[in-house]
């Protein structure tokens, strides 16, 4: 293991800074890895938090590392390769690029229809729509926060057939919907509210992907509408066109 | 022809907004038309220079309005919905939407190709490659700026073939490219440079797309390569998935 010259002329943390990220580009801290805590880093380099914090605080500035509040410092990785078709599923887009998939259901609620949500699963306004929150990841890391909207009187107590099945595809068989499409795929950017970047973890200043689509059964009635956010520094869309 | 009031109590900037508000909303001001300058509003209504600007830049906060920096204040319009397909075509797409194209070439050179984009073309780095950059416009107002990239080997005086036909395909027809197909699309958002925003003639904190795209001849060998820019808040892709 490397360590400091305290004689060398050059400043602590830079030194601190370029061992740290000799490991990275080694390897020995893969990309998405969680780097040593504060005081690990203090103990092996023998030097203070202050020193510490300025030689991560150098590594994130040249991006190769992102400190996430309250989680720790983990190694930048490159963006993901997802691709876009008919057929896409995030989990296989996932494996197949060796990330983990995973994900967190924030919200499962009835609510009343906004405007744009009645108007693309085309319902009246105000009709009630099950609205599902969650936050889809990448080895741990945030990468997509979807809001899906399912008419409720179609689909009772979708909240028990959703853990009842392991696949959306699947509970929605369980109410005859055997089969169903892509109508249609809208991709627009923006930056995101707070609330938005604090639930993908990355910085306000950082715009996010959104992806609008509406799924329709076989007689071509709308069954699903979803918004989702890709933090636009964690992604690159690969569209198959048709 | 709508006067403002003097005596009603409310002020002068906020009956003016109003007045314009109700005309742009009356289509007296069609989307993407210029308002009159702020001489003519000031003697429309007889009022300072101050009035005016506080009127024009409450409209601008409503989102009516957007002034740009030299040119004057413009009637906002909806984002362009802008179809990706196999078969996209920037004029078709948006002489569909009744907006009129146009665009301007801003660069061409033959360059030696960046690792990147040799990489795309499948050349080595450095091998000499024609770049074109330029910005296409919907009713005036920039939509995209893109970035093109041929082997300069393959189709030499390019510059002068494209002259002579309409579009580019007539153009590779005439070095033998008869037909040319997608093989890859790839769609990005990040914040532009400050260049970027100056061409789009956008906000530097209003985010852009980015779509790569890749196209190969029958044979599967690339013949071009673009980077196109677009306005996050101005276009909407809606993605014919495959």
């Amino acid at each position: 293991m490397e360590t400091i010259d305290r004689k060398s002329g050059s400043a602590l943390w830079h030194q601190i800074g370029e061992i740290l990220a000799a490991d990275i580009a080694a390897g020995t801290f893969a990309p998405g890895a969680k780097l040593p805590t504060e005081p690990e880093l203090m103990e092996r380099f023998g030097v203070s938090r202050f020193t510490v914090r300025q030689a991560l605080g150098h590594l994130e500035q040249r991006g190769l590392v992102r400190a996430e509040q309250g989680r720790g410092t983990f190694v930048h990785r490159g963006a993901l390769d997802y691709t876009l078709s008919k057929k896409t599923r995030f989990s296989k887009n996932l494996i197949e690029q060796g990330f983990e998939p995973g994900g967190e259901l924030l919200i499962h609620e009835v609510v009343a229809a906004s405007e744009r949500v009645a108007a693309r699963l085309k319902l009246a306004s105000g009709a009630p729509v099950i609205h599902r929150r969650g936050v889809m990841t990448a080895d741990g890391v945030p990468v997509e926060l979807g809001d899906s909207y399912y008419p409720a009187d179609r689909f009772p107590d979708f909240d028990k057939a959703r853990l009842q099945y392991e696949t959306i595809s699947a509970a929605l068989a369980s109410y005859g919907v055997h089969d169903y499409v892509r109508l249609s795929t809208e991709i627009e950017a923006r930056m995101p509210s707070a609330e938005e970047a604090r639930l993908l973890r990355q910085p306000k200043s950082t715009p996010v992907l959104v992806i609008l689509k509406v799924d329709v059964d076989s007689d071509g009635v709308p069954i699903a509408y979803a918004e989702t956010l890709w933090s636009a520094e964690r992604v690159t869309f690969n569209v198959d066109l048709g």
